[in-house]
């Protein structure tokens, strides 16, 4: 199909900076892009490809001003990213949806299903499951007892979700996660093993929630781990029992969260970050990647970073002397033989 | 089911502080408790909820004094954490157990199974494996060729256990872990390009041991990489081949063990900690979470931090002056300009 | 089968020192060696135990110099390891090999397989696959819409393919990896929430790549996620969408790479690296386990640790002082001392 920028800015609700009737039919990334495909520049980075790509059309913010000419047709939006969203949820509309239930799909007889869920191949879902409407369930899933999975949520191949636990609605859970295996707790014993804790407790993921690949999330030991509305978790995330993470927070790959972590809402935190258990982060904090939080962080929208983590404007100025060390370390020494001289003056 | 206090104290061996009759038909968290609900206190950083708490029973340890009256029955017993443990195992033993071998699941003639093994829906069991009494196996897992996995034994849905390798009795995997996969092995060829060492050993995990949801242990090269009795490895660990792991350690998520460490007994990791390969760690050693071990760790109990790691006292010094770098900056430039007018005097 | 040292020492090239008659059956570690196995050393971390072992046999690179007397007969090659993996590949190549198609695999109409291919037992392969001769999928795979395998390629169980994604000849994929999960992309909107970029690109894993259990790599938003040919990933590795590995570079596990990073050939990063989006890293870079990379690398071979990293020469230097601050702090203030009494003069 084609598109022309005119079409598209309608659709769209921006405005057209160049040829309305020049025409796409794909998509490309703006370093990359070619005659008669569509590109978006959203991360600023990238500012310089907008006066040497090939791309017939471009999305921009209505903000940026043009150093110079450029060749393409730009089409001015609120925002590039999200209307760039808009224009590849359409063309991925039009791919045929996944219905109906697989022959090898095991579903014990308590369990029920609403309308049009797809259920894949070999995918096995427990007695007393409620899977509600337009959920869609790829192979090699399983589900366990109890478990309800509320409408339009989705959930990709090899999923583990286990008993009693609560998904919500139009949520997205990605391959090879699990969801509910036992919280780590254990009681030492005065001969050095352990007693393992029963973890009788579950996993709430309430609505618009987006969970990576690989990801685990534990089940709580009495109670629930609590991941909030319109939360995103990436890949390989370690969420451990009785954690709550709050509403639209966003957790990159690699970070581990220790057990009854509370954290706040419209948090964003970079990869590899660690937090220690039983503490608590205020609403809107930044954390960078690879920090090490070992306490609560109570001063919402602040931003920290380093292992142990502080505040990032400190934590910049000590590592700039951190990296001048052995400078400093020669001044001390010269000062010192100064002082030495001075003394013996 | 409704339990009095005096009949819980006589359960757990404990003494009742309060009223006896007192009864409770359900568990909470101390911080959450409710009327009709037994609560514990095992982590000191709850004491406060003692006061406050609306359960009606929390069990304590024995030697814990109040600094105030509390509202609730008190059951003291030596160790309220492993009293609260064994009180959910009776609650979990009346659940009706998983038995019987699924039709879908798919054994190869081979294999011996024990009594009462539960094999779930879509399982693979290959040649030559042996599965012992009473052990539960969850949906779609795959037991490789001549595995053997010791009675009582359960293991959650999607686990991987490669061929050869040897899971001992009483054990605990949870679900997506991968156990035997290859060691991470290849000679540099001249041509830049690698050259795989085919890894023939295996994986054998003695009795008692708990692993967490999508963990990996690769097969050693030759021999075995060895994870002792008692051992507890939590979720995303990363254990290479030939490692060993002594006896009733407990490593906690992220964790990642290069090839060849061996790890003493007793030993406790935090998160996200690395260690470099082919080093030795002695018994009982503590190691802070994301440390970064780069030697071995001859000094028994032991504990480091750190990324190069070393003993957490010297750190926490230097940390808490890595801190104040700028400020040592500073002062050392003004003495800096004292030494020099002085000079100049 | 028994072989002598003359035999061994015909096939893999090398020279006999020592008794060439002397026979074995096994094969053993050095440090472990028993009487009438070959071991051989690689490392040279373990060269002391070439004095002691039991081994009867020892591979090692003929530049090595003996500094007493040895026990076994050795076998100087050019590569001792090289030679050690040839060994155990003609040891291997005796195991009968899986083939045939299982009667529970699920293979949609349009897919093509090649042939000799060996499709386990509760596999999926869906519409328009291709899945050329020799491959191996052990059991409870997922490969999506028209993904393409190409010849002789091993895939272990439970690996989940997206659709669209193509897997080179000759690769090596371990169990619970999953390839081309959607990125982790979300436009931020005015009301907090977030809104899904779909992710329409695909994963391109080229030729002789080998990928360890429990991995995740993100499919591209627009375009390709692309591992280059001999590039080998260990285990529980993160790849973010649109990143490219360059040609036989070698990533240890628990590595997080962000969006849109380019990393050249033949680098060998360490396990628990990270990387911030959209940055370039040069061929032959080496990093440090642990480092946190937060801009481009543009000096080939340039080797960095730390986090963030800088160089490795000038990181140990720092760490030094870094480990002497409260020492340093001392003669700072003794020096200062020393100032005031000297400005009292």
């Amino acid at each position: 199909m084609e598109y022309s920028a005119k079409v598209l800015a309608g659709f769209l609700n921006g405005e057209v900076e160049g040829n309305p009737d020049v025409t796409v039919n794909n998509i490309s990334k703006i370093e990359e892009g070619e005659k008669g495909t569509l590109a978006f520049l959203a991360n600023l980075k990238y500012t310089r490809y907008l006066y040497t790509t090939e791309a017939s059309i471009v999305l921009i913010n209505k903000e940026i001003k043009l150093e110079k000419e450029v060749k393409c047709t730009l089409i001015r939006v609120d925002n590039a990213y999200e209307a760039f969203a808009s224009l590849l949820e359409l063309q991925n509309r039009n791919k045929p949806p996944k219905v109906g239930i697989h022959n090898t799909a095991v579903v014990e007889q308590s369990a029920k299903l609403g309308k049009n869920v797809y259920l894949g191949a070999n995918c096995y879902v427990g007695e007393n499951v409620r899977i509600d409407e337009q959920v869609k369930i790829y192979p090699q899933v399983y589900v366990g007892d109890n478990v309800r999975i509320d409408k339009n949520t989705i959930i990709y191949p090899g999923v583990k979700i286990y008993h009693n636990c609560v998904i919500g609605k139009d949520c997205v859970i990605h391959a090879g996660t699990v969801i509910g295996s036992d919280g780590f707790g254990f009681a030492p014993k005065s001969d050095k093993n352990y007693k393992k804790i029963p973890q009788v407790g579950n996993v709430i993921i309430e609505d618009h929630v987006e969970i990576g690949a690989n990801t685990t999330i534990d089940r709580a030991t009495i109670g629930s781990t609590i991941i909030r509305k319109g939360v995103k978790l990436d890949n390989l995330i370690q969420v451990a029992h009785n954690v709550e993470i709050g509403e639209n927070t966003v957790i990159a790959a690699h970070t581990g969260i220790s057990g009854s972590v509370k954290i706040g809402k419209e948090c964003m935190f970079g990869g590899q970050v660690g937090f220690v258990g039983h503490i608590t982060i205020a609403d809107g904090v930044k954390i960078g990647a690879q920090a090490g939080v070992s306490k609560s962080i109570k001063e919402p929208g602040m931003v920290v970073v380093g292992s142990p983590s502080f505040n990032l404007t400190d934590f910049k100025k000590s590592h700039i002397f951190f990296r001048k060390l052995p400078e400093l370390n020669a001044k001390i020494n010269s000062m010192e033989k100064d002082i030495n001289e001075l003394k013996g003056k």
